[in-house]
């Protein structure tokens, strides 16, 4: 059994293309035992966003603090805010935006643990 | 995509042997077209538990409200808060538990969707 605080988590800037102040934890993963699954954080602070892509496995997604929103395949953006759930299938295309200009957006993001 | 608030999510008590005043609701899972993993919310009570058990698949959570505890295979009791997150591996015996006189503890509980 793991019990943590994500303030004990370690934080890291995301580098890859597409994405801007964009900061990653993951307080459950595969180095502790996680059988399936990976369950990460992400903090977006204002004007921040993740790539705009697709891949073949899922997202599935709690909105902790802040508010934001995700493009989906058609472009479309749709709000999202503190409290929020969200399920990504395979495949679609997304973008997670954080379109506050005072506020961090901070979210859950579940993937296979081979992804995380 | 999916993307839905808690509020919007139908909520059942549960009946099963060993829980008390805890109420269970699926803002993500099969129905959704969720390919591994189910989430779920549990709302305690003050006073509420989940049974003392284990079983051969594991919980990641996340702690939305509240504080409360997770009593573990040799009976202490870890405390947990909004915040925390757990990760209970396959077999170990566990149960949570709302401490709290006043206030509701609620949790995401992650299981593959085969046990939502």
């Amino acid at each position: 059994m793991k019990i943590t605080n994500l303030e004990n988590v370690p934080r890291t800037e995301m580098t890859a293309d597409g994405v801007f102040a964009t900061f990653k934890q993951l307080p459950i993963g595969s180095a502790d035992g996680a059988p399936n699954f990976s369950l990460r954080v992400f903090t977006l602070e204002p004007g921040g966003h993740t790539p705009y892509h697709a891949h073949p496995w899922e997202h599935e997604n709690y909105v902790i603090a802040g508010e934001g929103a995700i493009r989906t395949e058609n472009g479309e953006e749709h709000p999202i805010r503190a409290g929020d759930f969200a399920l990504i299938l395979p495949n679609e295309k997304h973008q997670f935006r954080n379109t506050s200009e005072h506020e961090n957006l901070q979210f859950i993001c579940l993937v296979p643990k081979e992804q995380e």
